[in-house]
């Protein structure tokens, strides 16, 4: 937003931060890539890949041209402003002594702000590759992927993180993502599942996941940015920090127990799947939360998480009769939900000086979700008018990795 | 152990701390996973995979509820403190402007510091896996894990870590968990070998690795968070942890070379798992030394390392007669013993102003093996007074994976 | 070079730089190690995956025996210096309150900057094995690498990066290692695959990758390592580092899309290694600029790149006939060379107070390729003297992995 001398700058702060960022970009994109991968069938590993490699370059580019500054420039408190372009604004003038912030973070050069804020909104877009896999077209993935991350995620967070958006001064808390990215992604990957329809045979043939190994690593650096995204929301190098770290592992670690143990006694085995499934779970749940709660509070959220998860990707789904094919919506979007309203039950004002309110956490998951979901229907409709969503039934059949790239897996 | 005004946190080195913490937990652990799984066979990779994170899961609960008390607490010089709970130690209040430190990090904010201790306590337990795979039952390596980190573990690293226990008044030197991680786990595994019993055809037929790929990525990931390890254990971004981190390198660098060539000469052929195993001896022979030592030096204690490792993983091995399945004593008890006997001999005062005694170095060694082998003795048979360790032969022949978890790695 | 008191030390920077080179070293390098694995044929899995590892083993001892001391003391502006021996160079003392400190970064503790220069002496050299796997001699490629990297890599890191350097004090810029990375190995790995002759059956039988998703995880793990090059090159935790971080990845998302788009064009078919290898290039190509363009710069060097490395690695790479078996020439050559060129095109003055020069751009690369051409055939006809550098016949049809180390890759 503004010019500020070189040395206003705090290093160990922007050190953490940029940290945080590699961690996040870095790593939650492949960890994403693998875990999604290792789930679907062999015949579509490659197309799996390449779709959340190929929209984190999308994103970063529409980012930096436009979303940034959609959703993080002071402006109308619902569509937020256009004033400065992206690539433009982040300037670093040694000549001049000066470089440019943020006004959301005074102390760290606006790059390392913005390309943190970007890692959210490629990791929001890519989640949404988990309910279409297997069946639709690259191209209009692509289009969709691309119109998505302007037009529902930058919207949605300028709402909520941007001290001017209506959700914000609604006193709606969301730390590190809860609403913005799994209530947001796991409402959208439901409408995908819907309108797409779901893959050939779904229901009436098991479909034999590629890799466990792949997806139990892919989780393991999924875990890794995670801790970036929550510890690196505190945007410094600082006690909450600290704290929002620790509220995490704790939270995962409850949740990937708690999830195993339901799973065990109801079906009568622990599965590697199901104990990575909540880990997931339980790192969603403790997103919004975790710049705001105690560590003991944090293994009740994990706790509930597993277990809500659980109920999520297993009951739920079969109600909801979507092939949302790798559950963004049971783990992200109930995990999203039942985080954001925990945030209330259990913020600490002591830690932060904010009292939650569970009205307003209510408010901004419905808010949130009724935008998203009716958003990404007319989206995926505009994009349908272009071009057909699905490929053809022979290639679903071959395998997109063939169809569509012309290579494959092994 | 007390509150602290928020300014007194030094930023620098909590971003440091941060990251060492998230570089270790969540890739030493992944790495870990990675590398054992590489190395069973086909049918128990799942079974491999899940028993790590599961017992990630359980150490980090039980860490915060007791187990960092018990070891970093003043209190007894044998059995450390117990006089707060984890859980709700971690204070940071933003409103009155503290939060919590521990005295022996009076620089960092507490929960940073309980965090870098749990990924040691959780590393060091889940090393115990690599010599019960393949057989041991889940509920029973769950509940084996619970007991051993809380009364293994914690006890020993308050004996050499917590300034008041008897082995840091002894003088005993341990920079990064010689001891307290390598020659603990190392001497329980064989423990734990002993009393679980070989797996079935063990010495008769050839045991075939599942992916020589995964073990060196895995290999490579336990290197990064080694470094964190490490480099981490200075708790400052200074120039200590730089040397640490040389000093790392180049051990792990000499110890890689020297087990491979001494294979090479005795087998004729140089292989990758000795080269990756090497790597590993010598980050457990510096760990100990790691913040005491010359550049030089570490490069004559990875020489050193790699030599004993290939000597314990192949002549001790045979000598032992327990199928320490992964060689975890092997490479992490020789070489644990080793890295903690040769810090006496190369420990320059300079470094740190104190002064090595190979009289202390070979007491801490033998107390915590002893302390180590007789406690996991007792736990193992405590265990198996409610259930049997070991999983039924028919289960063994199938393989865990879908006996247990009614899941399979293709 | 010099003792300074331990104050003098800027704890923000040396977190930096200290994370960038365990980002670098520990993920650039195992990702390098994937990235090859899963291109070449399962039989050679094995042996490209340890030849990675095993080079950087020999190279870190080098470097801290004499490769330092060579490219980075002051000295001849042609050859360096080797006044100081490295090992003994590095030293922290505590107990007279001073550390080493290198004339290149005095704020730094000269370890940490010496371990980051290490990191890039390992991924040149290593970078050199994607034009001689399947069929170079191990014993061969060692003796080769640890010449290559002391007797090309270290002087023409000094006549770059030392001040005192030549090509310095023409004014050449390279940020991060265009000329001395990139042009360097790309020109070395093409007088190898020309001097090696090309593999049995190259150009008549498809040779079938034995894994894109695992070079898909590999290209992930470089990126990240990359930008800890990249970023870390600020050799500051400033405004700077953010600035070259966020050019870095708008570089690789435009050259990402640009290949794809362009292949796609050509040969009908959007292709997961396309992408890749168009990151890769962009990458490679915004390197020597990272730390002198904006953002908008940036986006143009990406697209630019992504274009020409194709070019690079299709229509050229035919036309030069040799087996440059991973496109080392096609991609790091090409868009080192593309890279250095367009630094001084769009290099900004106001960001690092410098103008680039296109003459000095030109002479730069020109002195590098010609001297690691040279060097190049020089050593590897030296080395031939002494063992030849070729597998048998046999063993090449046989692969590898069995044949030198008795391993294999399921």
């Amino acid at each position: 937003m503004s010019m500020v001398a070189l040395q206003s700058i705090d290093k160990a702060d922007t050190a953490w931060v940029l940290v945080a960022t590699a961690m996040v970009l870095m790593m939650t994109l492949p960890g994403l890539a693998l875990f999604y991968a290792g789930l679907v069938r062999k015949k579509n590993v490659v197309n799996t890949l390449m779709s959340v490699f190929a929209i984190a370059c999308v994103v970063t580019l529409l980012w930096f041209a436009v979303g940034y500054s959609l959703a993080f420039t002071a402006g109308s408190s619902w569509l937020g402003g256009l004033g400065r372009a992206g690539f433009a604004a982040l300037r670093f003038d040694l000549q001049g002594g000066q470089l440019s912030v943020s006004h959301l973070a005074p102390h760290l050069p606006e790059s390392a702000y913005a390309m943190f804020q970007l890692a959210f909104a490629i990791i929001t877009t890519a989640l949404l590759v988990g309910a279409v896999v297997e069946r639709m077209r690259f191209t209009a993935l692509l289009l969709f992927s691309a119109l998505w991350c302007v037009l529902i995620y930058a919207p949605i967070a300028h709402w909520v993180w941007e001290p001017g958006g209506w959700l914000a001064q609604l006193g709606a808390l969301d730390f590190a993502g809860g609403a913005v990215v799994h209530v947001n992604a796991g409402v959208a990957a439901l409408v995908c599942a819907y309108i797409l329809g779901p893959r050939h045979n779904y229901g009436r043939e098991a479909f034999e996941p590629f890799s466990l190994g792949w997806s139990a690593m892919g989780a393991a650096l999924l875990l890794f940015g995670w801790l970036g995204f929550n510890a690196g929301s505190a945007l410094a190098a600082d006690g909450r920090a600290a704290l929002a770290l620790a509220v995490t592992l704790v939270a995962a670690a409850a949740a990937g127990l708690s999830w195993m143990v339901v799973e065990w006694a109801v079906r009568g085995a622990p599965t590697l799947l199901g104990l990575l499934s909540g880990v997931l779970g339980g790192l969603v749940a403790i997103t919004p939360a975790a710049g705001f709660v105690q560590v003991g509070s944090a293994a009740l959220i994990g706790l509930a998480a597993g277990i809500t998860c659980y109920w999520g990707a297993t009951w739920l789904k079969r109600r909801l009769r979507a092939d949302d094919s790798l559950d963004v919506f049971g783990v992200h979007g109930v995990g999203g939900v039942l985080g954001s309203v925990l945030t209330a039950v259990f913020a600490d004002p002591v830690i932060s000086g904010v009292h939650a309110n569970l009205l307003s956490q209510v408010t901004a998951v419905a808010a949130v979700a009724a935008y998203s979901a009716a958003g990404t229907a007319l989206l995926l409709l505009l994009v349908r008018l272009v071009m057909p969503l699905r490929v053809s039934a022979p290639v679903e059949q071959q395998g997109l990795d063939l169809a569509i790239h012309m290579e494959r897996q092994h």
